[in-house]
């Protein structure tokens, strides 16, 4: 099966905005095995998009059009694709009540250049958008599937999940076999080495294993294929068992479950609550703590401790062990994390302490070296790590060093800190 | 001038990365005042590149190409291009040199498939790329300019600022008007009244002002043509001068200085510093701050208080001050503020508390809203805000206003907070 993509508006061309529905249409085709060939963006101009819908309905079996549903002079996608394919446009009703009833439920009167939005092609089928006002719709012309979408991405991702995907799912069964696919996180080991790790495991026809570096983690993405549902079920829960079996701790979550998402979720589960004392990473631990709702339940809070003057005062690490050690050091990281832990009165705390650079390294501490301590009830653990990273990602790798320490914590596993394969292009990093 | 950019690369069509590539091209372009007409991303495979080379070089005056430079088997676009354009390869030995420096330069051995990388199209003109091992290359087929950059965005980016920009302008020279630039940045104010506000200056047929909105902020680019280059210099800052005129402290920065970066910068050059007290912005001021190299030079510290034992313990708030007000009051806003400053020994010292939500509201204290506020020697100056905004928007939001709070006290300007004027789907959400 051949898929592609269109986007549609003058604002992707003139690189106002990053289009990232392409990245995650694509991302979502192939949890179905599907790849994309192509990806295309074309101005709000009739004549490109044409030429454009001509094009991608010669070459490919499935076309995902997204933006230009809107409801004002320049959204054409409906409009011009009906005049391609030589289809009139026609009301339907159910989609007007449910404009109409959309905007009466956020308390706003439609108007009337909305009722747009509800002129489809002939014999189109409607894509129902609940969160919006634009419906999505499929053609299907000579073969090809073509389904036009909203740009909103909330609204294309919804419906690209709900709508989309299983009616592609419909179509390839009559043809083919039944996929299920998983989304598993892990953090600690490069891609390389994953690959290497698990390479006897996607050995099997009926199984892939896909690879998505997300810096500072690794995702994988198994899947599998067989004849009937419950088969693939079956053997993708299999599949996973022994990747997870392989791994340990590792993976650390499924889906869209952050690192930040499972250690709040490991917390609230036992009752316990986290506190920071943190130097080189400036807040960010506490940042992605706090970006999840609900957090205020285990999280007390934290020290961004960045002078040495803030770690006296308000951390109460001594002058003489600064001077003695230096701020970035084994006993000050401890100090922190204990310290921490006593006057936010929590059960863990965390501290880091490091050099994240460009400048401040020396030939003993040199630029990269960091510092993590994690106290507790049973006492404190800590380790000096070397990041040869610039300074956004030697923040961001230990501040997931760090929560990925109290996970491991919590769930019993040894604290162990990442090792780094990165090749010279890691596939992220573009 | 018809522009178009091309990228290339297996993992772009796998969703793996979001191609941000595409929009910094087309951004530049659109500041030479050119409009990009496509954007295309096929994979490594030699029909398809091919094809989309053909087709990009019948319709446009500019080709952006980008990927497959690279030293591995899969990078084809060099090949692939010459036998397009019927050429063949030659060896530079120049470039060959260059590269050899590289390795050299960062202790590596260079790899045999390395050299691969200095063989271009015959007649090309190599463009240097002084970070990374693969050159750039244009080649002039048909009156087409076919640039041809790496995928790595720091490469990709200063290549074509440094080499590809100034060729495309010495070429629109000839035929064309000197065209200048500037991108200035503003917080404060939506885009619409912007519009509204500055809509006389762009009246004139040699000015354009373009409008770019990165959630909290919007930024504009003003553009001059004239015959010559000091010409359309002089115009560019007399309409700046305008703009700055008009809007007063909105314009808070030009080019890349982001509000962290010029918030960092007048404090050190004052010599004051600055600590915080976070409550709902949760640690997200901090991070903002420290993400800029140097800042341990004006930034102390700050705490991070999401409990409200938190805010006894380590800022000193009373008891019965919660117990009256609550966390989210004015009183409280002030008393962490002022605490912060005294317990860091800082100058400045700004505070959040708020509901960021989904959760936690009432109907006395709905979702949305927050308290900032700044303490210094003069005393201290706070404010109530309600910001309808989801969870990651309403703490982003306070967060900018609270640093703008900190520039604007420096410059002495009015403290006041942002007036947001949202249309329903801002070009910056897509």
């Amino acid at each position: 099966m051949k898929a592609e993509i269109l986007t549609i508006g003058d604002e992707l061309l003139r690189g106002e905005i990053v289009d990232s529905n392409k990245s995650y249409l694509s991302d979502r085709l192939l949890g179905l095995d599907i790849e994309t060939q192509f990806h295309t963006s074309v101005r709000d101009d009739p004549e490109d998009m044409r030429d454009a819908f001509e094009r991608a309905m010669s070459r490919s079996d499935v076309v995902l059009v997204s933006g230009g549903l809107g409801p004002t002079r320049d959204d054409l996608t409906t409009e011009v694709l009906a005049e391609t394919i030589g289809r009139e446009l026609a009301l339907d009703e159910e989609s007007l009540e449910l404009i109409r009833a959309f905007f009466a439920s956020v308390g706003r009167e439609m108007s009337a250049n909305n009722e747009k939005q509800a002129w489809f092609p002939r014999d189109a089928e409607v894509l129902e958008n609940p969160i919006g006002t634009a419906p999505g719709f499929l053609v299907e012309e000579q073969g090809t599937l073509v389904f036009c979408m909203p740009g909103v991405p909330r609204e294309l991702y919804r419906m690209m999940d709900e709508q989309v995907l299983p009616r592609i799912t419909a179509r390839m069964e009559g043809e083919r076999l039944v996929v299920r696919a998983k989304f598993l996180r892990t953090f600690g080991i490069g891609e390389s080495s994953l690959d290497a790790e698990l390479s006897d495991i996607a050995s099997g026809g009926d199984v892939t294993l896909g690879f998505r570096t997300a810096f500072p983690d690794n995702h994988l993405r198994p899947l599998t294929r067989a004849a009937t549902a419950e088969e693939a079920d079956q053997r993708l829960e299999e599949v996973c068992g022994q990747i997870r079996d392989r791994l340990g701790a590792i993976v650390y979550g499924e889906g869209e479950d952050t690192l930040q998402v499972v250690v709040g979720r490991e917390l609230a589960q036992r009752g316990k609550t986290l506190a920071l004392a943190e130097s080189c990473t400036g807040g960010l631990i506490a940042e992605q703590l706090t970006d999840v709702p609900g957090s205020s339940a285990y999280f007390m809070g934290g020290v961004v401790a960045y002078a040495n003057e803030a770690k006296q005062a308000l951390l109460g690490v001594e002058p003489a062990l600064l001077a003695e050690h230096g701020a970035v050091s084994d006993p000050v990281a401890r100090v922190m994390a204990e310290n921490a832990r006593h006057r936010f009165g929590a059960d863990l705390a965390i501290a880091t302490t490091g050099i994240s650079g460009p400048g401040g390294g020396t030939e003993e501490k040199p630029v990269g070296l960091v510092y993590i301590a994690l106290a507790s009830a049973e006492g404190t653990h800590s380790d000096r790590f070397v990041f040869p990273l610039d300074r956004p990602r030697h923040r961001q790798l230990t501040a997931h060093t760090a929560l990925d320490w109290v996970r491991r914590s919590l769930l019993g596993f040894e604290l162990s800190g990442p090792s780094l394969m990165r090749r010279p292009n890691a596939p992220g990093e573009r």
